[in-house]
């Protein structure tokens, strides 16, 4: 894409009232813009950082068998009060619509949604296993929305949920899910840096378990292992004698949530009676589990790690809104246009994602929002460049060929 | 994709509540599962199909130049003011949240939205033109919801909104969006039997358009001239002496609304102060359009025309959840399995999307759900086709490689 028709600019004037670095990175770059505390905008770039992140997500949970649905986000009262939910949840959005006279709510989680549906559907073992997930838009009523896109009153989240013959096939679906997570994160770029912490499992599962990105700007203290890149959350660390793996001591930090994942057993399919015939004729209850990962959350996330102070910004490949950064320095100069020109259509014809900087801007300028922007490869074509026979590429000037061989797609 | 492993299937116990066709249909297939009047779920083979519509939009919005993002659906009461729309649309759900104690509405349009964004990057003409969508879930409170995926209290809808330096350069690119609109509803199967229409300009515009499938279930009364392929609303018909392109007499039908388009000139950028500097170094306002199409309305739209009563559908191709259908018929037959499973083997390697009926049921039960489904190319696999030399399709016996050659991707 030439960045001369990419209607965001980088902004200066970001209001002071934003603490949270991700946010302030994220609309200096107009990657986002602020609605309401806690709403955003995903611009054109913020929101093809989203769409990467939606399609590794999407990848590894097809890999484990999921199949992507949609549910809705209105959700009428019916549903929650048969789980006891609808007065328990403060950050429920619950009202009454003026125009139709109905109770309704926002959804902020689907366990309410997806049993009753799957219910329709199963009725026998042979219906069984299976997994489904959304990438959908959340709501909660957050008192605090101060974090940027870590903590919105409205956010995109993956839920994938899993149904069972037995705990036992839960149990090993929910390892299955534990490997496909720390794919995601390793995609993400924040793998090295997202452990798996036990967390509290509620009154239905003597753990439930997170994985938390270690961050100075985390909302969380965890308490973790680095050899075994295990942690255990706050609230339950008074249980624990060490690390849950090896024993070892446990070393206090902050991290953000980055996903959570349960074993809900049949707290909610004993709720809403989905059972199945066994292979002897016996009805049981049907068991479940929930996994989730914060998509936007992803975003602010990975913003936090890989931002240097608040100007400064470099995105992880896969999820780059674009693989390469082209920046012309020298736009009165022919040679140097038609060379970015070039490289520009080069690149783009091996579906290489490129966005050329063809803008008539000072290099200064150039280079401050390229740093902003924070695409990972890029190439600086100038009169100088062009003089010492290339491009600036990693602090080297070299050839196009050579160019092209290096970063095509 | 293995039907067995998909955990949806056919449903018989559809309720009679359900009037619309399509409802019946999807409800019917398992494309669909409904939460409550006008709120649904997209089951896996429905998503597929939403997914299949959103990228024949996105491809065709992205071609005249759109520009991706994502706007939120939680909106403060403060921009609605602005417009003065807060009290006058009906259907925009509005409420106090309980937790927080704001005053928000759900959004039901994004022109309260989009204007104030654009304007922290507008300022000079050399910002404009540009236009930007979005594909999202927009909420209407609608009194009488009854037609299935044709009008819903909750949808999924592109909206597209352009912004320009002059009239002239807004119906210039207007006209740009009406051929890509004629593009849309070409790929989504329904070209030939969807007509511009002219429709009222509301207090702003002399016209605006909408794109009309005509069809018996419609709810809207439009006329039109079948030569021209082009329609005049009902609610404008006392001003036409004819149709507007050729004089002709107008032929009176129902149809289904698909697609609107609004010139909104300077009304939004008004209420919002989104102006610029010009050439001249005047400050003028903006001139905006605004540019519609549900994506789910158009899966009940193409529902509609392409079913045949309660119990057929077939998919138009580049919507189809699936290109392919494979039915094993004779599953203990070890030969009719082996040669369904090589067959559904080799199309999936070539990237076609095969729905391999491989379920210990009576061939009845797969021809009925296979007619349900819609799939558009059936392959039969049984013992009969294998003894007279390959497999059945289009009702005539053909070998596996002409096959592979016929519907490989």
């Amino acid at each position: 894409m030439r960045q001369s028709q990419l209607f965001t600019k980088t902004r200066k004037d970001v209001s002071k009232s934003e603490e949270a670095t991700n946010a302030r990175i994220l609309l200096k770059a107009g990657y986002i813009d602020q609605l309401m505390a806690g709403v955003y905008t995903y611009l054109p770039l913020g929101y093809r950082v989203i769409r990467n992140i939606e399609r590794i997500v999407r990848e590894e949970m097809n890999a484990i068998g999921g199949q992507e649905i949609l549910m809705p986000a209105l959700h009428p009262k019916s549903v929650w009060e048969e789980t006891g939910r609808w007065d328990t949840i403060d950050v429920l959005y619950r009202f009454t619509t003026h125009y139709t006279g109905m109770e309704v709510a926002l959804g902020s989680t689907h366990e309410e949604i997806v049993t009753p549906t799957a219910k329709k559907f199963v009725a026998s073992y042979k219906d069984l296993p299976f997994a489904t997930y959304q990438i959908q838009t959340k709501f909660r009523d957050e008192k605090r929305a101060k974090s940027g896109v870590l903590r919105g009153r409205e956010f995109i989240m993956k839920d994938l949920y899993s149904f069972h013959t037995s705990e036992e096939d839960l149990d090993a679906y929910y390892e299955k899910a534990i490997e496909a997570y720390h794919r995601v994160y390793k995609r993400l770029g924040i793998g090295s840096t997202t452990y798996k912490t036990y967390a509290s499992g509620g009154t239905f599962s003597k753990y439930s378990h997170e994985f938390q990105t270690l961050s100075p700007v985390g909302e969380d203290t965890v308490y973790v292992c680095h050899d075994c890149k295990i942690g255990v959350n706050e609230e339950i660390i008074h249980e624990m004698d060490g690390c849950p793996e090896c024993g070892a001591k446990l070393e206090q930090t902050t991290a953000i949530e980055a996903g959570n994942i349960f074993k809900l057993k049949t707290k909610f399919s004993d709720s809403f009676g989905l059972s199945f015939t066994d292979k002897d004729g016996t009805e049981k209850p049907v068991y479940m589990g929930c996994y989730g990962i914060g998509i936007s959350r992803a975003m602010g996330v990975i913003t936090e790690f890989f931002a240097e102070g608040d100007s400064k910004m470099t995105w992880p490949e896969e999820v780059a809104p674009f693989k390469v950064h082209i920046l012309a320095l020298n736009t009165d100069k022919e040679d140097v246009m038609n060379t970015a020109e070039k490289l520009y259509q080069d690149l783009s014809s091996t579906g290489t994602e490129v966005l050329y900087d063809d803008r008539d801007e000072r290099p200064g300028s150039k280079f401050s929002d390229a740093d902003l922007i924070g695409i990972p490869h890029r190439v600086v074509v100038s009169s100088r460049s062009l003089e010492q026979g290339g491009v600036e590429y990693n602090g080297e000037v070299i050839s196009l060929p050579d160019l092209l061989t290096k970063l095509s797609a």
